[in-house]
């Protein structure tokens, strides 16, 4: 399946949606599915869903759907998710540990090799198996465990320094909990994930309802 | 400032991020930025940003721009932000804990008055001032204490069923960070929270750059 050049933000913010629905309908045994069933699952129309697919190259067959496992298949290769990352986290305060506990994620491709903090109570602890380091030794620790993802849980006047450093020991990918949008080079990925965007956006709708 | 009637989602969701960059300026003293420096900060199109505001009746003067204080709270008031909410946490495990201690929560109109969980060794315990309580006790501490948003942080095969305790006991809202979209009736606001669509859109981009 081919990836047209230019895929909208928007389209790529929906593909780890489609991917949890079909992984859900996988696991429960279902084989095909229409657009129309898809749809009326997902809340979207059929119509944006087939344009969603149609950005990299359509899948399904008129009159049959979509093969479930092979339409997941396609979207985790999308996602990049056949592959496996290493991960670190840097702050292990209560997020940072909440992360590390995460249900799901080391059941896909993202290992997390270590955690990092300043706390001399936290450093030498060791969280689901995951080792708490001292901050100082996180540098070498990226440059000698081939690590691809950074994840920054430390206080908001912390992260772009934090950020600063894992990118320059070659880290190509930032997810940021920390409350700043922190900045990286054009060839460093970077998301951002803002808590209280979330809450900010349930507060308006609980008004409008 | 008026709502008008069909404010679409991408919009909605938009405004958050204005009000974080807002206030960040307005507690740096900046006074007022044009539409072109606001665009500029936010990486949205000057005209991006005048649309956005049109759907609420417009802010700012031609030739001058905005006023940050007044629109940061013009923005606060359309969010619903300038009232007070109580809040609960229902699973007091290790995100619930983070989202206890989630620097910034308080500091805006949301308090939270109690965490609930099933595990006795967490039960009785305080996180920063905030009391885990026997989930049992749920249901009778909403209908008492005026509760209008109910936080989901238990585990994925409980989310649901604790989400229809607390809308029956009353609440308007549910913020769910369980990993499955929770239902609500349709005068309940709910934004279902997955932190892996996030990590899994990160993985797209890495893949891409």
């Amino acid at each position: 399946m081919q990836k047209s050049n230019k895929v909208s933000e928007a389209v790529i913010r929906r593909l780890p949606k489609y991917y949890r629905y079909l992984k859900d309908m996988e696991k429960n045994g279902v084989q095909r599915i229409s657009s129309r069933e898809l749809s009326d699952k997902m809340g979207l129309t059929a119509s944006q869903i087939r344009q969603d697919f149609n950005c990299f190259g359509g899948f399904g067959q008129q009159g049959y759907g979509y093969n479930v496992s092979e339409l997941c298949n396609e979207i985790r290769k999308i996602l990049g998710l056949h592959k496996n990352y290493n991960v670190i986290i840097a702050g292990a305060g209560n997020l940072g540990q909440a992360l590390a506990s995460y249900v799901g994620f080391e059941r896909e491709c993202f290992t997390i090799k270590a955690m990092f903090d300043v706390n001399p109570k936290l450093i030498g602890l060791s969280i689901r198996g995951i080792q708490i380091l001292d901050i100082d030794t996180m540098r070498d620790f990226i440059i000698n465990n081939d690590i691809h993802v950074g994840v920054v849980c430390v206080p908001k006047n912390k992260a772009q320094e934090v950020t600063d450093a894992m990118v320059e020991c070659g880290i190509k990918s930032i997810w940021n909990f920390a409350p700043i949008d922190v900045g990286t080079p054009d060839n460093v990925a970077v998301e951002n994930v803002h808590l209280s965007d979330s809450l900010y956006t349930l507060a308006y709708k609980m008004n409008e309802i």
